[in-house]
């Protein structure tokens, strides 16, 4: 039971939200009905593919393309050249799909081309003749920040960065308050120590994958894979030259995005390629490709000093955050760095991120980005204080929780949060008690996430059958539709399955963020409940028209609406179904809408409790129980929260135990595929519990938080502490692969 | 310049509506871009393919499918027993899409199947057996009121038929006021004549083609060729047994309608072979199919009395009409009835429709549907009356036109109407004048339409670019797209190419009515004006805000928001492009909507001229020139408007000399292709000269009526009478073919 914080009168019990109905696009994936980016065809269409570079680092000094064109089948070979001088917020983007001056990476585009068939494109690429110049390459963030560091970006400064650093150095950001110092000389015992973090790639399931069209008029579709197909209509648009207006972008179903689809990489050359040709142009990618240039996390290098007093208060945390963010600025170094003491109480903290630059494909977003290196720093050093110390690693972080009126590390006042409840409910729960055997260890981590709320826009209107369908504008990657069509069943009385959500075209609804920051179930189920509200006042204002009374005197209750007041009673309710089906004769269609850039997304905590079990003969290390505590404000689809709280502690168990680029001495990636890439597979893992508590978010009508991010923030760290626990020995630098651990057993 | 009739105050000057812009659609049908109904394919898609009855009726005794089945590569075959049983506002529609007990027509459905290819689908189609009862048949109008003629449907009666006629009659319609017989005595002559017409096609280019997919829950999703989404996915959705929210229909492209895909023929069958095929099928009309068992028009049969004074005036107009509308109920005759003597001011006046079944195609709409054939009655009679006491035909209908205040025939009494205006102007224009040679005769015609409103949504949305993305839910069959952005730029004051107008699909918008009634440039397009209003108060409000005054003090002109009364001058304008890029960080994206059962259709009047040379030795007719004159309120995009008055022009030709359908003795068709069904080519035809009037509509803010019907009403009766006068003989039955005029004139 949440209250209803817009009215803020009474508690309401709810009907549907915190249910489990079955979700709406279960039988279309399981099935093979769901149409995802490849699915898309349409007459006359051409085959686009990509020549990347062989080179981590190349002077592009000429292309040939002329004996790919004389090729029969060959409709257009597109290169840097075709594209206008990008505007200042678009270039590096468009240098990330397709190289100008320079190949900054292996994968990096260089030349595409658009064919008949998949083996014309293929023999057309290889066609191309492409003069490089190699250059000297860094691929490591500590190789990069060095002074005289092969330099990807001659000459681009930045003023937040002093002189005298690495050209490769992009930005850097402080956030604190306090003096470390004078905090750290009250500490009884300090802690000095550096991390570091490989860069992961979210792994989705599905590849990139658009087909663009486009006429000579400069009127575009395209259809694609993505996150955000606003984003994509507006980045496009800038990039080709054309208006926003005239691009129309469908987004397809997606399989899977993390973070990583909310950029593009194809769709700008899908577009060049269809506007050359005058045909529609289907471009998917390999997973090599995905691997070698689409954006992974960030690699990371992190220093930490850490005070404590001998009772467990941490007395000042600073930390020095190096996050390479592959071949162009952006590194989320910014929010790992506003993330990394989020969830303490601090007098004293600081820390410093430095964007780096390095001869890797650019970071892109994946789920929190930023945060898990940071937390991976921050709590393993909690954690090894507190064991130095003789304390519990739980009760040193309830010492220090932040909590409602907290001041925040990075700046702002906390409203209520449940920090303290997650861990609270994880002392109590039975798994922080339960025995452990030899060679196994427990750890514990807590983990922040901001949640994002932004542009949003909602049309929810009403068939005449008194059916729903809610239109909404970001592509549903984590059961959006299901908890919209629930927020809308709710507060319009009907059952849920008289409610279809679907992913609206830009054409068709106004300008959405992209679906990240978590902001989507808190966002878009505001607008949402706000829309459905509007379309109930309009219910209500028909009813009053047949009834002949004032629209002031109907409420809506129940799933109808009824006359109030004075009229009570005077006239049956009249349902939706019932208001639907007079709708022509009252005035015309019912519908509500909302549009709005969503404030109050409510901030997320979470502590992740996990045991492993060490292999001392070969540095195995195992998963044995797994449990996440975290608070999700209203949790709207109970099975769809848990399945975000199980997924983010899943790819945290590959991030911190196996995944990671590994790039040769030429800086060539060697793992680009799911053979010697390796994610974590069921047979790697328990069963993840999820605990979900509700600390109402005060900015929602519902209490609700958005849950999809910060579950990936606490398994790097509470790993680490559990195998550290296990072996006796500290692990810091991820991941903690076979060798690497089965190194430390030895060492020790 | 027309009247702001919302706001009545002042005469407006237009800056876009009157121009005549690049048409948006334009590059994209010329070079292939357009996507048409067969042009979406779906991964596993299958080809679903139609059996056809061989006989005009028929009881179907048994379908055995098994050894179709057995086929491999068949996936389903489906038969009526496949669909739920329907509910009776569907019942004749799904009997039409799939045949129950009988056959009742020629190509009428009876199975379909679902196949690999269509190679295998035609295969299949030969190896289901279908035991058939033959029945005797009945294709004439005439012949099916017969009291002893074959029945249809036995024992379905209808209140408004008087007992004692033939089964076949299905409804009987009565209009009209005042005192026949008296007015009949009142006249100087009175004229007794019969009208015959044949039925017509509407020749769209395009033939019928859908994509159905259907989940096992019920979800399904619908791309088709059709006039009207809406109205698919509730037709199918009642037929399939599932809500209308759970279908969502998206309208391809569409080549041409005409009426003629304002129903249903193949969408409930590939949704019914998509259910229980669990896979996507896509089906596509041959031409043979199209003609044999789509909806063509009425064939008619028409008596007339008309009495009219020596100096012209008609003393009492009497029509007794008789439409055979195929196999189903539902034959436009009802609005023949209505719309016979709509033109005239008559005090005397009285129209009886009789609504007949035959063994046929269900009759659908066409282009003003029913009007043509009563006003080819009508208007050969006045012509004839008028040569007879010779009074020049112009001058007769100018002295009985109807005009503001005029109680219509069929009930209404007139606002403001242009048919005097078309009348003058023709009278006053060169052609009227003109000499003609030898063998050569001049013709004139009214017709009137009734122009249509009804549901309809538009929702306008702003993008960051500050360029418009107007939604509306109506497929653009005569220029919409063009249409509503060129009232949407107006309305804002940005330029024509700053809007981008989309079909939006059904679950992005709410219902809208078919592309039907010439309602979309009146009722969509005061939609779009309103949602632009909208729009437009709250990108007001955002200045406000800006500016930090009142709301109230601003107003919008000129493309941009500028602080009014005391504070006029004090902040420089805030263009929309200017508010859009701030719409973020004011509120939200910025968008209007309007959702509106339209009414105040303004009714349409036409007066057509034609000059026609009948060659004496083959009866051949030649148009050799041709005018409309018609009044479109105002004209939005001239040209669009100027290609509706030529194309109703020249399908009127075609009806009135060449086309029809040809039955043999056993009810088949004889005639299904274009090679045997003879529309008019270019080479066939004139130059249709169009002038347009503006008599501003008062129920539209810009004025704008319909304009896409009222053409095809008057050609039949103004050729005829132009033959006549060429040949010197009565031409009362269409098509005016060769041997048919040959023959009236060896027997003058």
């Amino acid at each position: 039971m949440a209250l209803d914080r817009k009215t803020g009168t009474a508690p309401r019990e709810f009907k549907i939200i915190g249910t489990r109905p079955a979700r709406p696009d279960g039988i279309d994936k399981v099935t093979g009905r769901a149409r995802f980016g490849a699915d898309m065809s349409a007459p006359g269409m051409l085959v686009g593919r990509v020549l990347r570079s062989p080179h981590a680092h190349a002077r592009i000094k000429s292309i040939d393309s002329s004996a790919a064109e004389a090729l029969s089948g060959v409709h257009a070979v597109v290169t840097r050249a075709d594209f206008p001088a990008p505007g200042e917020d678009v270039a590096d983007i468009l240098d990330n799909c397709m190289a100008g001056e320079k190949a900054l990476y292996d994968g990096h585009a260089v030349a595409a081309v658009a064919a008949s068939s998949a083996a014309v494109a293929r023999q057309a690429l290889k066609l191309i003749k492409v003069e490089y110049e190699p250059l000297p390459h860094v691929t490591d963030v500590d190789a990069a920040m060095a002074v005289d560091a092969p330099a990807l970006h001659e000459g681009r400064a930045n003023e937040t960065v002093p002189d005298g650093h690495s050209p490769n150095v992009m930005a850097r950001h402080a956030f604190g308050h306090g003096d470390i110092e004078a905090g750290l000389a009250q500490a009884d015992r300090v802690l000095e120590r550096s991390y570091r973090t490989e860069a992961t790639h979210q792994g989705y399931i599905e590849p990139h994958a658009c087909l663009a069209s486009m006429g000579a008029d400069g009127q575009a579709d395209l259809w694609c894979c993505t996150q955000g197909h606003y984003m994509v209509r507006n980045t496009c648009a800038a990039i080709l030259g054309i208006t926003q207006g005239q691009l129309r972008v469908t987004a397809s179903e997606i399989g899977g995005g993390f973070g990583g689809k909310t950029t593009v990489f194809l769709e700008p050359v899908a577009l060049m390629l269809a506007k050359k040709t005058g045909r529609p142009v289907k471009m998917v990618m390999s997973r090599a490709e995905v691997l070698r240039a689409t954006g992974p996390t960030s690699s990371s290098s992190v220093d930490i000093r850490l005070g404590m007093t001998s009772d467990g208060r941490i007395t000042a945390g600073f930390a020095e955050l190096r996050y390479q963010g592959g071949a162009y600025p952006g590194a989320p170094v910014d929010m790992g760095a506003m993330s990394a003491f989020a969830p303490y109480d601090l007098e004293n903290v600081r820390t410093i991120g430095w964007d780096v630059v390095t001869n890797r494909p650019k970071a892109a977003a994946y789920r929190a980005p930023g945060a898990p290196m940071a937390a991976f720093a921050v709590e393993s050093a909690i954690d090894e204080l507190a064991r130095d110390l003789g304390l519990d690693p739980l009760e040193v972080r309830l010492k220090n929780a932040a909590r409602e009126g907290t001041r925040a590390s990075y700046g702002p006042t906390y409203p209520a949060i449940g920090l303290e409840a997650t861990l609270r409910t994880a002392r109590d729960h039975p798994h922080w008690s339960a025995p452990l055997g030899p060679n196994q260890g427990r750890g514990v981590a807590c983990g922040f996430w901001f949640n994002f709320g932004g542009d949003t826009c909602v049309s929810l209107n009403i068939t005449p059958d008194g059916t729903v369908n809610l239109s909404e504008g970001n592509p549903d990657i984590g059961g959006s539709r299901a908890s919209m069509s629930m927020m809308a069943a709710e507060e319009l009385g009907i059952p849920y399955d008289k409610v279809r959500t679907v992913i609206a075209d830009t054409g068709s609804l106004g300008q959405n963020e992209v679906t990240d920051g978590s902001r989507v179930t808190f966002a878009v189920g505001l607008a949402t409940i706000e829309a459905a509200r509007a379309a109930k006042r309009e219910m209500c204002k028909r009813a009053a028209q047949v009834w002949g009374i004032d629209e002031e005197a109907v409420i809506w209750e129940d799933g109808a609406a009824r006359p109030s007041g004075p009229n009570a009673g005077e006239h049956p309710p009249m349902t939706l179904a019932d208001i639907a089906a007079i709708a022509s004769n009252t005035g015309g269609p019912i519908a509500g809408h909302y549009e709005i850039n969503a404030e109050g997304a409510g901030v997320s905590f979470a502590t992740h409790m996990v045991d492993t079990e060490v292999d001392p003969d070969t540095g195995a290390v195992t998963i044995l129980r797994y449990t996440v505590f975290q608070d999700a404000g209203k949790a709207v689809h109970p099975s769809y929260v848990e399945g975000q709280f199980q997924g983010g502690a899943v790819q945290g168990i590959g991030w911190a135990l196996n995944e990671e680029y590994i790039y040769d001495d030429n800086g060539i990636l060697q793992n680009a595929g799911f053979l010697d890439y390796r994610i974590p597979v069921a047979s790697d893992l328990p069963m993840i519990d999820a605990v979900i508590l509700e600390i109402p978010n005060p900015g929602h009508p519902y209490g609700v938080r958005g849950v999809g991010e910060t579950s990936i923030v606490p398994p790097l760290a509470a790993i680490a502490n559990a195998v550290s626990a296990a072996t006796g020995t500290r692990m810091s630098d991820l991941p903690m692969s076979p060798p690497k651990v089965l190194a430390a057993i030895q060492a020790r």
